[in-house]
């Protein structure tokens, strides 16, 4: 399945001094995810675009011990031209892993929303959201997650190609796609969803786990903070019987001056 | 909105060896709050008085990478001096980032209590704390939060200008705030807590996380500390169904030496 | 009890300057698994067969301070050619330790599976699912924790000699044998189990621990934190009245390129 | 209150390059207490008793950054020649600190019961334990905290001057002393305890916190981590309705070899 790399493997793409090189900060950031329960017994994982070029993490990496030359390097405008949509062209494939099988999902953020870094995790806390939402649905699907009137809502972007960030009182709203047997079955649900939600920066996975992107590493990661802090916050929420969603009146500053 | 500032940029101001130096000290708090889920996403942040040099975590910055030229510096006396109360004239500015709009809630602080460091959470108990209340008083509005007979309750001062600290048999109470869609429309509100609770440490933002302060860094953060531990165990009591306040008989010494 | 080791006690099989080495591997996983929560107070441990060489962290260590000096090694066909089977004769013993009453138990593991590395822990999780499973059927014996439509589960080898990962709508079922007053005389069970159930690659002790093996360190380590992540999740889903064995009927993909 | 140090302070007594020395060790434990939120906000302490030295950690210092420049030391004969039993002789004294509050506990567990180390905890585990055991017997006090049938509990000593460890069925009995508006008032109530209960290496106190102690420093940090575990197994099984005191028949072992 897996085209061969070049003879040269393109090594040169994943060396770099520089700590804020895509190839020295994916697995940075997935020491991090790992102290996080995000990224749990090689789940999860991470991935950059630097222009035309994608850096992902490999599968089956313990993700707190991934190194620089563990990375994948591929070319968008190569795939773009690759007859064969589900095949990929490597420029720089790691001498012991294969590819991820979120690979195809990176891509359609990176292609459909011109993402700058797409981030897998499978969050406890993430997973819960999918099974309290199943609950309250018995037999449902096409599930949405809710919530308003939390502050740390503030920390999601209005939308694609929209500037400004959602308010307190905004409503964030998550959809939940269904679970596939294989990982890269989920990309066309991922793709729907984007398209049924053109301002969402995330979708949960049911009983799987979250896709989250954003402009460039530093909003996606944030993004997923934020989410994860949600989705903590709403599982709490629920144990102690508090609605997800509130009907607060806006409150207005005093300040007169 | 934000007057540039001076040519020099006057970045001495941030620049020290000394680790106990502002500058460097926020950064390294923040570094650790950001382990204790108190600045997840770019939420909260931080502040520290050295005489009449306030110095303040930027916005929008990832806390546990934050460095000492991401701080910005202002003056208590030249703020103080200025016509128009909302603008801020920064000794010294980042080149990447924008002021915090917790600043003008910093500066209450500072200005109305003397405070040495101030510090903004995020942490999940104090919204629960505040979810909570709000759940006990559906539609209600000016909470507070009462608990009693805690040893922790001993790491709060008694208040403004009081020596001593407080007793594990007296009520820490803790005003609840409304949360206002801007931030800084906040600072009203604070300010009107700080004239009704004189002799408060800290004020609970309802929805949103938790403002403390100190005579100085140690205090404020080990106040912080007190009460994020105290936060937890009252969701903890709240789900064993133990009430928050108690009405427990001091226990006298028997000896008699 | 415990043959004495020969003179020159061979040291040398616990120093090398490889952090891969069996010996540098024991110390650093066990540090990792104590921030975990997997080897509170001395319990817990962990051990790596090397071909004929077995590696184990020896009894009373504080976990997330050993070093490779602590370690035991004995061979496996040395082992198997005592008469007595209770008896250990350890190629190389610590200075200041016991051995580990687990040593039996990983021994299993290695002969009856020929698995690499055998971890052990007491995390509060997998205590908790037995006393979950004991809850649900007082007075029962010879439980079994089930749960299946997890993403996670996918962490799992199909078993012994077989290829390939369970699916995510697998059921991964993992026995739970009676805990005994002496550790060692687990391990009648534990070979019981593992005929049993051939395929499985951990043991649940009851109101104890996990026992969970794999070919190598990384399929050991993974596995383990797949385990401890389901088993962390189950608790929850019981806190929240979610079951653990779901009817999903399996989402088609959609594509058809 | 506090007597003067001599005027050479005797700071030799707390330079030593050994990580082992007590004045290095007391820095690093509390460092790591700190992480597991057993000494939040100054709360919290720990002593070690070397031959006839006791070194203390001082009052009101963040455990985290304690440094053996802080660490008070007395001696033991010194102290008991002394005829108010309320003042302390300190051979080295820390230049910006006060003594613990703790000091008179920990010198009880040092004289009584010849311990070489006790630890003092403000664990969130703790507090509920006595919280629950409060709620089950309204208005009642002598509480004890009494839990079998868990392998955790073979982490403890079978009592004073006794050889080996508790067993997986025995039942491990902390007795709950009550709280007193100052710590040092404490001690009455915690010699009470020891001779009440002459076994118990710890004693909980009610609404504050635990103190624990060992032969060693080994002993008492292993025992307390060893208790912190089974409390808070104990309230996540309050919160699931599992009793902490179970009926189990003995398991024997098979094996007729």
């Amino acid at each position: 399945m897996t085209p061969q790399p070049p003879a040269d493997n393109n090594d040169h793409l994943v060396q770099s001094e520089d700590p804020e090189h895509p190839a020295n900060l994916i697995p940075s950031l997935c020491a991090k995810f790992w102290t996080l329960g995000w990224v749990t017994g090689t789940g999860g994982g991470a991935s950059i675009r630097d222009d035309d070029l994608v850096y992902i993490a490999p599968s089956g990496v313990q993700k707190e011990l991934m190194k620089p030359q563990d990375i994948y390097v591929l070319s968008l405008a190569a795939q773009a031209k690759s007859l064969d949509k589900r095949s990929r062209v490597y420029l720089r494939s790691p001498p012991y892993y294969k590819p991820s099988q979120c690979t195809p999902l990176f891509l359609a953020a990176f292609t459909k929303r011109h993402a700058g870094c797409c981030i897998h995790t499978h969050s406890h806390w993430a997973v819960l959201v999918t099974l309290i939402l199943e609950q309250q649905a018995p037999g449902g699907k096409n599930f949405e997650f809710r919530i308003n009137n939390i502050e740390q809502i503030k920390g999601f972007g209005k939308g694609f190609e929209k500037s400004g960030n959602l308010g307190y009182h905004d409503t964030l709203v998550i959809p939940v796609i269904e679970n596939t047997a294989h990982e890269e079955d989920l990309t066309e649900f991922l793709e729907e969803a984007m398209d049924k939600y053109p301002d969402t920066y995330a979708v949960l996975v049911r009983r799987h786990g979250l896709y989250v992107w954003g402009d460039n590493v530093h909003k996606a990661k944030t993004q997923c903070e934020s989410l994860d802090y949600l989705f903590q916050l709403a599982v709490e929420m629920k144990q102690l019987g508090i609605p997800w969603i509130s009907d607060i009146e806006p409150t207005l500053p005093r300040r007169k001056d």
